[in-house]
């Protein structure tokens, strides 16, 4: 394992870097973790243990049944309970949750599936670990709050379990090297649920990018732009009726459980006060770095990071609760918009933008500009070819070539997707892609260097801002193997 | 005036920047015009001599017919002269051009409007300091190629007359100081003919952010997304009816004018082959400084800037012309896809990019992003506000708002405009202000402040594009008077 530096010096050390940097030019050594060498920052990157290989292309054991535990089942997992409950080759053993609540809710969805009662862990802060050490599951799907993702997914691995962990998969550079040497040491499956690679839209792009359609693919952009305001500042709303996904019909309204109607315990919020940068760079990166085949031809070279000032979380605090109040007077200090730029090793270039507190339309932007072709999702489809690329093409052409490039896994589960639903679809396949991956023995769509990859930007974003946009040099988590592949190939 | 150093001097630096600001931390100097400071790049500023004052909101003595002369009346130039025949208040005195065949298409413009024959110069590279010689002239229009903007702008108004010049106004950070110390020196205008100010979204825009619709602006987007490369190449497409925007009616076809067929002795292209960054910023960049009030109450404070590397040139070029061909074997140095991001002093954010060689369809994007609403123009119409900003409005409600918002002079003027044309009728409004502050002793609506702001990222961005998209400290060509004036206010 990677030391990891206690994170009270990686904060002081991204304060102190103005200072040191200036005193020796070349390459100056900082706290053991990233140098400054002169015209880029640059990380160390820990030398890859002699026992360990890397683990691209993946393959385990087939599991012909697949046994789950979930961790975290308020917002985002009492969903995926759901979904699993329509997916076929698979066993929902156990449920960790700090709230009761939140056990009764999904026991519920067991219960109206007619499936029997899955095992309850909750008390403490580590009951996980006691669903993490059982020797009957499989697969662990982890939809808990950012901080705990990493712990969490090495500490199942090392217990000898797949894992499955919502976005970003990682908070920091130390975080991604343990995901990933963890997922070298112990061979198991870390895959980072990236939801809006499967998406109806970026799927097809993805196919048309790798049928050729767009040609040398130029420029990609991606986007995590949705209002969240609300929902960061949710508890002081429980009287309105505001946008809560992890209400279901018949689990009762927010009024029957207080303090949970937003982020448990405001967590998204504390980021907020304590974090500049992209924190939440995985929706629009995942689909993009997919087409252009990050660490399987090119890689993420470096990047550059600017955010505006933070106007949006104050303002909506004043206009809510008044100038006085505690939620108008705390200090936010992540940026309302920030965009990042990303440059690849084969002269790609990224933009990726996040933004959860202006009010504007929702987009994810999802933009592939190349020398034959161009596309575009937000906020209306575009598709355009040569040799008529100055104009888009109607709706009714996009929809037909959309369909014409859909993969065949997802023409085979489309309908069922939409019925069961998760973001219209996206969510069950992305489910149902894993499963079926798992009891295949084939390498997952997404895999361990993708999850730190594109996790990697939280810290790199910050590091960037917090040193006026100065470029960072994005690490090779392959550690050398990126050109060893050509191409994404999703598993069949 | 600044020293100007010599061109090539500029490139020698550019290049050798990487080794020499590695050999002394702190505050290295380079070739006396630029430093780097350890964490961004920064140029010296100009000291402002003694005798010269600031030209904010620069009233001169009201010229009740403005006497105009044209430089360079091919491509732009041309349909300047049209648009000019229907203004009041103005006498076309003089073209100049180093082609016969468009000082005669001028002049049929002229006689199809009735109007009495202009004075031409033509026969050499210096003709044109003949025309701003007379005494008989209040303005000089320019709309040559990129290079010759600053030299013609700064000996016009040293002979005293005011300028208005075509986009970029100056192409090198000391060219940018040679427009501001002449405009404060002589006390003339120097107007940027950055017509995309005036399209009607927007002004309607401006005049909604400055009325407060959009709360606080926290963020901004333009853009130049043009595909130009059949210009670029124009003379091999002779055969072909290829988009020629130089060509109008009574004209002729090109096989009358053989070579000038795309820019004139393809400036453009050669510009392509020798430099990186974003060449042509002030289409996006022009609407939204306005609306961010830059130099007005803000300031650009840095920036950061990567492109791609140039596959569109060299691929269009091989399937045009052959894999052999001069054209598919000459080295293009400016990247396809150029994003930058500006930092302004109040915290607020500018994204800019430039692509003309992409097959896509047209975009400057033009995106306000503020506290209570949101903005944007393509590819489609957007208009969000608070409390329902999750969605856009229809495209009906969005017309309406754009029309409750139009500034009475566009209303005043826009069916005339739509008749004449250029661009949609963004053009002939441009005139119509210059010439009208111009008529009644008025500020203009820009000034060289705004010229050199917005044409100083043709430098800058090379400048942090040849260095890993360093962070680069945008010079304040007010000089400290940047938060003199509250605002944007265009004269009535």
């Amino acid at each position: 394992m990677v030391p990891s530096s206690h994170p009270c010096m990686r904060k002081n050390f991204l304060h102190s870097i103005k200072i040191q940097m200036a005193i020796i030019a070349g390459f100056v050594l900082l706290s053991g973790n990233f140098i400054f060498a002169g015209e880029m920052i640059v990380y160390n990157e820990p030398v890859r243990p002699k026992e360990q290989k890397d683990v691209l292309l993946l393959k385990c054991e087939p599991i012909p049944v697949v046994r789950v535990g979930f961790i975290g089942i308020g917002m985002r997992g009492i969903n995926a309970v759901k979904r699993f409950t329509h997916l076929e080759g698979v066993e929902i053993k156990a449920f960790c949750d700090m709230e009761q609540y939140n056990l009764d809710g999904a026991q519920l969805v067991l219960s109206e599936a007619n499936l029997p009662k899955a095992d309850e862990y909750t008390g403490n802060e580590n009951s996980w670990k006691k669903l993490c050490e059982r020797d009957d599951i499989d697969l662990v799907y982890i939809c808990t709050d950012w901080r705990t993702h990493t712990p969490m997914s090495v500490y199942a691995m090392e217990q000898g379990k797949h894992v499955a962990v919502e976005v970003p998969a990682a908070m920091t550079i130390d975080e991604c090297w343990q995901l990933v040497n963890t997922a070298e040491k112990t061979r198991r499956h870390c895959m980072m649920l990236e939801n809006c690679c499967y998406d109806f839209f970026e799927m097809a792009t993805l196919n048309m990018a790798q049928q050729g359609l767009f040609g040398e693919i130029v420029h990609v952009e991606g986007a995590y732009i949705h209002d969240l305001r609300s929902l960061n500042f949710n508890e002081r709303l429980s009287e309105e009726s505001s946008y809560n996904p992890g209400l279901t019909p018949g689990q009762g309204d927010k009024q029957k459980r207080p303090g949970l109607s937003g982020y448990y315990d405001f967590w998204r919020l504390k980021y907020n006060q304590e974090h500049n940068g992209n924190a939440y760079p995985t929706h629009g990166l995942g689909p993009v770095c997919q087409i252009l085949n990050i660490h399987r031809g090119d890689k993420m070279d470096y990047l550059v990071s600017m955010s505006s000032d933070q106007f949006g979380m104050s303002n909506y605090a004043k206009d809510r609760y008044g100038e006085d109040s505690p939620e108008a007077k705390q200090v936010y200090k992540m940026g309302d918009m920030n965009t990042t730029m990303i440059k690849t090793a084969k002269g790609k270039t990224i933009m990726i933008q996040h933004d959860v507190t202006s009010p504007r339309p929702y987009s994810r932007i999802h933009t592939i500009s190349g020398t034959k072709g161009f596309a575009g999702k937000y906020p209306t489809m575009q598709l355009a070819f040569e040799p008529n690329a100055h104009h888009s093409l109607s709706k009714e052409a996009c929809d037909s070539v959309v369909n014409a490039y859909e993969f065949p896994f997802v023409t085979k589960i489309k309908e069922q997707a939409k019925k069961v639903g998760g973001h219209g679809g996206m969510d069950f396949i992305m489910d149902y892609r894993l499963i079926y991956c798992l009891r295949n023995g084939l390498p997952l769509d997404q895999d361990v260097y993708d999850a730190a990859e594109w996790s990697c930007l939280v810290e790199l974003t910050e590091v960037s801002v917090r040193n006026n946009s100065a470029p960072v040099k994005i690490p090779d988590f392959t550690r050398g193997a990126w050109n060893k592949l050509t191409g994404l190939k999703l598993a069949e």
